[in-house]
């Protein structure tokens, strides 16, 4: 496993790796990796040649007052889990390296960018979006794989690469969960143990809410929400930022969610924790 | 010469040229080729194996009440030119296949975009910041050729290929002009006989602007600007929309342009024709 800082030097070692007629995947990860990590460089793994993991927080996608400087970082330890998993290369730059003197550009992927978590953090998928086009230029990868558990992020990265013409295939890798159901995040480390405790609450709600609208009855939307939001408020440790049910592709919120493919998402805070999570239904 | 109109199709040809270890030229135009264009085409032409154009009149760097539908076309003509430079591929693609169902994209250069056209253009750069992102990453060139004429344009562009890390070399072509000055547009096409004989004042005010400062003296900017707006309005013909002496990177206004370099720009209309011209000073 070789280790890079600079773009001209992963660059040069990918066009070898291209020039031999093989393939790429690409893992972008903010670091401190866990399961769900791993889950998703095991698939690129799986689908091509040589594995190439980015470990780099951005500050693009941080508004001032959130967790940019706070949050968890391990590059020793997130090493020895990339090499173990037979990473090929990771890429660790700096913010000078992403972000030098006079960086203008900013891509913003319109009506996807603005709902769920969009509303609370209005700025963070411009940068989302940005860092991961720079990363796709510097990468070039054939396929691109990114977890399902931020499925709005997923939803704006495949409307991008569509959108600009990347040649990159990009892969949802299923969101890997605790025993309990929670979903896995760098951000779990913020729980208290009692926080940790309710936490799996989220996953029971959206389990539960799926359920519902798969067993049919006259059931719209807004009743189904009705109903999460008094198990996760039974809690009493959550504030809850949303709770939606919206199309898959568009993010449009849908009124009647039987008999078509729904994504039901929410995002809530606990404790210092900002937590997402997300269930498919009707797939 | 192979004219294709698919993104699959000049893809797959296009990886048929690199995989010969061929280096490919790009010069993206919006047709109705001049002087200008063929002058970049021979750019291209001297420092890569390939030369593809493209030829797409691009609607989002248009807003409501510009010359959209009026905008010149003529693409038999513009084949045959093409031939004659020995250009090997055009790419000729139509709406449906730049901005297919669900486009939502929006690359914004910022700082660059907002000065000089971008006043009376507000989108125009975000359209044109856009459209060439997408045809950078379909069309994967090793250099990409641009003109000087809309030196905006060139220093957007620049700030963006090095921004998003797109590997690709971004070069000026010169600003190819009539005998009696007037830079080569597709738009003098909408000049009346009578503008069309009086357009030639634009470059001898650059050129004299220019000539004041390279001659030393204390004038500042606004002095500068003030001799050529008196110059250009004499004429009776023109309505100036800004004249303006930049820095060439930031397009930051200078107020002394003495012993440095520094772009003076102008645009004007002219009956039907919006039309720009700049110069360079202190290169």
């Amino acid at each position: 496993m070789k280790i890079f800082n600079t773009i001209p030097k992963i660059r040069e070692a990918l066009r070898e790796i291209r020039r031999d007629g093989m393939t790429i995947g690409f893992v972008p990860t903010m670091g401190f990796l866990h399961e769900g990590h791993l889950s998703l460089i095991r698939i690129a793994k799986r689908r091509a040649d040589v594995v190439v993991v980015s470990i780099y927080v951005n500050p693009m996608q941080f508004s001032a007052g959130e967790d940019l400087a706070a949050y968890p970082r391990d590059f020793r330890r997130d090493e020895t889990l990339c090499e173990n998993e037979g990473v090929n290369f990771i890429f660790y730059p700096n913010d000078e390296e992403i972000y030098p003197d006079g960086f203008a550009t900013r891509i913003s992927v319109e009506g996807l960018k603005e709902p769920l978590c969009g509303r609370s953090r209005p700025s963070h998928f411009d940068g989302v979006a940005t860092v991961v086009a720079k990363l796709f230029n510097i990468v070039e990868p054939d396929l691109a794989v990114f977890g399902k558990k931020d499925f709005q992020q997923l939803a704006i990265i495949r409307r991008m690469t569509r959108d600009l013409d990347f040649p990159i295939e990009i892969v949802g890798g299923e969101t890997v969960r605790e025993r309990d159901g929670l979903a896995m995040s760098s951000r779990n480390k913020y729980l208290s143990p009692a926080e940790r405790e309710v936490a799996p609450t989220l996953y029971r709600a959206l389990r539960m809410a799926k359920q519902r609208i798969e067993d049919g009855g006259a059931e719209d939307s807004e009743a189904v929400k009705r109903v999460m939001r008094a198990q996760i408020e039974s809690a009493d440790a959550f504030e809850i930022d949303y709770i939606e049910i919206v199309d898959p592709e568009t993010l449009i919120p849908v009124a009647n969610p039987s008999s078509r493919k729904v994504v039901i998402a929410l995002a809530v805070r606990l404790g210092a924790a900002r937590l997402i999570d997300n269930i498919e239904v009707g797939f």
